[in-house]
């Protein structure tokens, strides 16, 4: 292997291939605990396109598996290494390559942290809408890599939604260009779509083109408390029948209230009682009154025990701060397993119900959050540690049949990694894996980019 | 191949396998001029999937090709039969199968009209967007497989953006099942997102689980004369710049407005000195006046020699007729051509006057109509008949030679089909058509689903 090592730091330079086992341990996992990582070989951080070409040459020439690694943020084990793997990390193409106000896109290397895009969008009033609840540092690399979620999407979509043209490195380094820089386009298959949420395994996207919104006005807020997960859910499908689309619309239970208050230090205002919140916002402009008032009806229509709206910007935050953290206040208590699963938005009830029946029966704590207006839940399990680890994994697995058997998916916006590939055959079925295996086959031949990833 | 047709005639009910080459003959084109159709060996109609796996199977043991086909209002030649193919017609499967207004879903067959189906959500305060301009003669199935278009993209994107999951009969008649029902979901590939658009090439759809939207408030309408084309464009950058989404905005020249002026026996209202005209609505409901008062103001500093806005439907359904009826009043002036390139927005402008000057060039007429709000444009060549083809065609190539040298794409929602097959690989290049082959050779290792179209 001493030949591969020579020849990539010839290739990206000689600082740029770390294979101290120290160093590039750090390099070897994302932040999913189930699943075990490999001892990498050696971490490549190319500094541009070129760079990465080179690198997947050279290690496809050498029959060495490729693992791309964005800032490893990922919940299913997608980035960890694989024994004697090179991790292609994709953190020195950084740049915010062109942010274009006339025709609303903006072209971007995958290293970019997601938070700065959304900055650089905003400078020009603009709004890059994709917001994992990781923005602040994971990458969009990564995002692209996952088709990355968050908050936004019940108004604004997913990552896919904002991607208008790829350029990808495939697995023998040849380079692809997808897409287009226009609003739209069907010249040929949806390449694009093809390789957003491809977790790496069918190329390396090296630069994305990205469409870009308007930037929309100061949201308004509103908090509606609940006495059980029942009446918020049964709130959530009002408001999805009614044909209102919040921009924002986050349920929380009653263990992620508790969480969220503990750690705050503060009470929700929520009062005793309560089991369930839900949190709203509309950015509709001079209509967001209009709509939060017909939201705040709906709710008192489920039975709310205490509704509270504002468009004070501060108090909009603080409220929202509650829900966003939630996961960090629940690491003070143990380890977690984030779940993800997506159900019709007629059955948060039912989901945040069984998660309780299901708490009971392992004997741990499982708080429920998520994106009420798409229906993409995360119940959040919280274990101590290895004597826990069986029952934790026992409930993780019970919630995704829990989805499936809802109708759902076991994966909203998280997706496969190496967590869920069992899973991932469960819900497409065997034609679903053929034709995966098929596509793989036609793009990855050889199987040097992320093996072990999406497909067993 | 008398046991190819026996075969399919047991399978599928002998009705429904046509072989009168006076009836072939009328499913064996679409709508474009310039594609030459082949003869079918004959025109299978099969009731329900099984029927659609029959006929994939028995042609691929056969090693016949199968042509899949919609309605036959396609602009590409993609419909049109090859020399002793079948072509499998998927018009009766045409029932939607479910709507489901709690989780804003339809279930629907691919031969359902599209009108029938914006109307079926209607009765439920929900809407379906996609509106190509035959929407009350094409089929969902033929919309899905060019991903089409039409009026609402420019708020409501286009056909993909409304798809969920598909059912899908690959070449070898297994039957996948790609998607889901959720709102969001990533587990494994986005298969749902390739076969949109892929023409019949990679497999049949015979099921789509749609995304339906709230039904948005009656529009308000405004209509601005320009007295250039310039003017117009730059109204146009000018609204994409400042923000604003119209829910509909569509650009005519000054030959679209004289035909369609001709046609409808009327004057639009526009006065002398018009030489393009917008037309904008706004579906806002009580913002709809602010947003049509914001893109008055802008068409006015663009220097509109005249704008009218009116929330009167009626009045706003006859303006936009206007727009609607432009190819049949052109059509009594010859054979048309319609292309359809897409540009950014800021270039639209460009993109007129540049048809002008083809139009000098070649000396036959060329209207330019279009979907401003996304720049995408079709520039129509009106030709008289076999004369005046060559001329026609090399036209529509340097219309197509224009949109990409503007940065634009050389179909914005017709797709490729067996006209475009040279520009596409113009416009992806090399690796791009090598990625394309090797999908195509994944999922379609014999060639069987519509040899010829998108690839050559």
């Amino acid at each position: 292997m001493d030949s591969l090592l020579d020849r990539l730091r010839t290739e990206i330079g000689h600082s740029n291939v770390l294979t101290d086992p120290d160093v590039t341990g750090s390099y070897a996992r994302d932040m999913m605990p189930l699943v075990p990582a490999g001892r990498p070989l050696a971490v490549a951080l190319p500094l541009d396109t070129a760079g990465v070409q080179a690198v997947v040459r050279a290690c496809a020439e050498h029959g060495v598996p490729v693992v791309p690694r964005g800032a490893g943020s990922g919940l299913t084990g997608a980035a960890n290494a694989v024994d004697g793997c090179v991790v292609l990390s994709l953190a020195k193409l950084d740049r915010v390559l062109q942010v274009d106000p006339d025709d609303r896109i903006a072209v971007v290397q995958p290293g970019v942290i997601t938070k700065h895009l959304r900055d650089r969008a905003a400078e020009h009033d603009l709004f890059y809408p994709p917001d994992p609840s990781s923005y602040d540092w994971c990458t969009i690399g990564g995002n692209l890599a996952t088709n990355a979620g968050g908050l936004c999407c019940v108004k604004y979509g997913v990552t896919a939604d904002s991607v208008l043209g790829l350029e990808v490195v495939l697995a023998d380094g040849a380079l692809l260009r997808t897409g287009r820089r226009t609003v739209k386009g069907v010249a040929g298959y949806d390449l694009t779509s093809l390789f957003v949420g491809s977790e790496g395994t069918l190329g390396v996207i090296t630069e994305a083109t990205l469409a870009l919104r308007p930037r929309p006005p100061a949201p308004t807020t509103l908090v509606a408390a609940f006495a059980s997960a029942q009446d918020a859910g049964h709130a959530v499908a009002e408001v999805v029948r009614a044909g209102l689309v919040p921009s924002l619309m986050e349920i929380m239970d009653a263990v992620s209230i508790e969480a969220a208050e503990a750690h705050l230090r503060t009470d929700l205002g929520a009062g005793d009682g309560t089991k369930a919140l839900l949190l709203c916002q509309s950015d509709a402009g001079r209509c967001a009154g209009d709509e939060i008032a017909a939201l705040e009806r709906l709710c008192e229509k489920r039975n709310a025990l205490f509704t509270h709206t504002t468009d004070d910007q501060a108090e909009g935050t603080m409220l929202l701060e509650a829900r966003r953290v939630v996961l960090t206040a629940l690491e003070a208590r143990g380890v977690l397993l984030v779940d993800d699963v997506c159900v019709p938005r007629t059955k948060i009830a039912e989901l945040i119900l069984g998660c309780e029946e299901i708490s009971a029966d392992v004997g741990l704590t499982i708080a429920v959050v998520g994106h009420a207006g798409d229906g993409n839940m995360h119940p959040t399990i919280v274990f101590s540690g290895p004597s826990e680890e069986d029952r934790a994994r026992q409930a993780f697995d019970s919630v995704l049949a829990l989805g499936l058997s809802l109708g759902g998916t076991v994966t909203g916006e998280h997706g496969i990694g190496r967590l869920k590939r069992d899973w991932l055959a469960r819900e497409i079925g065997e034609v679903g894996m053929a034709v995966h295996r098929s596509v793989k086959q036609a793009l990855d031949p050889h199987g040097v980019l992320n093996p072990g990833a999406v497909l067993g």
